[in-house]
């Protein structure tokens, strides 16, 4: 049955779904029809009213852009953290950790090729940089080659603009414990040790 | 947001997604959205095409009724294997141990209502058994309350009309061992034992 396989796979191309999972949701659908009807008008209803915000990169409604954390004044503009994913703003927002506001890169630097210049989305911080009145700019960026080096060139953008560019700290997860973590996080949470 | 929320609870609806992982994914797909309109597309495609087939309940194309195992002439009509769900028929198929044909009940008696006469599954199932040439019919039911009073009402049907009822096997699954399976399981594993 192609039309089967075919939403099978497009399922396991969502994160956390594998194969078994994906058949079993299709299975379901297919003799839950109005089950199905509910998923395929939330996706439309999505598809139709959900956009990138055009100040921040983050998600947003149609009829709302910039979004409500880039228009909301009792947030402080003065502080700015820079994310690489939309969803990653969701995350912070959950903690309660930032009062500021958010730029989504909607990716990140490769190493390998000079692609900062060409990222539309890391020229538009640069000119946040230069237009609004930042004093600091945290980047929450991930923990990879490629978020390195993402940092790295934003660090030596943005430092000449007067801009502080401070990066979230690494280190033991919460609930974490020694005896499982890797060489590299602990290799980070010894380097970052503060006094107690 | 409305829409992602609403969004996320029919994607919590699903078998296998919580409430973190259907978050996930629609942050994802708010993000792709070449990824957004392939789902919505290979929904509709399974909406418009997917049925249940006439004759046994099971899932088959629109163009296909009956379905490919109920037309199949290499499969043997004289057994027939009883499930509850169509995706048990795809399982069953899976295992290959079984080469007749299939009926799906779409449901199962609840013990505490008389439901047998009213569900047309099962008023299908008996007028198959009275109107085919059917030797043995094989239950491939679950293993609970509700199962065992469906079994239970079927065999009381089926065996006036001189049909062979069978149930298929209770006992230890493969890769298992004593030590993780719980009492109801060993108790039938062990009702069930057979000379070796």
């Amino acid at each position: 049955m192609d039309t089967l396989e075919k939403l099978m796979d497009t399922m396991g191309r969502l994160p956390g779904i594998g194969r078994r999972s994906s058949e079993r949701i299709v299975l379901k659908l297919a003799r839950h029809r109005a089950l199905l009807r509910d998923l395929i008008a939330a996706l439309q209803e999505m598809e139709g009213e959900i956009r990138l915000c055009r100040q921040c990169g983050g998600l947003t409604e149609k009829e709302r852009d910039p979004c409500r954390l880039c228009t909301d004044p009792r947030r402080n503009g003065l502080h700015l953290c820079v994310v690489e994913e939309p969803s990653d703003i969701v995350q912070i927002e959950k903690s309660g950790a930032f009062h500021g506001r958010y730029h989504a890169l909607l990716g990140k630097i490769s190493p390998m090729r000079d692609e900062g210049v060409r990222n539309p989305a890391i020229q538009a911080l640069l000119d946040r940089a230069r237009n609004e009145r930042i004093e600091e700019v945290v980047l929450a960026l991930n923990t990879d080659v490629e978020s390195d080096a993402t940092a790295q060139y934003l660090r030596d953008q943005l430092a000449p603009l007067g801009v502080r560019v401070t990066r979230i700290a690494f280190g033991l997860p919460a609930g974490s414990g020694i005896g499982y973590s890797d060489p590299v996080t602990l290799q980070r949470a010894m380097e970052g040790r503060r006094e107690m």
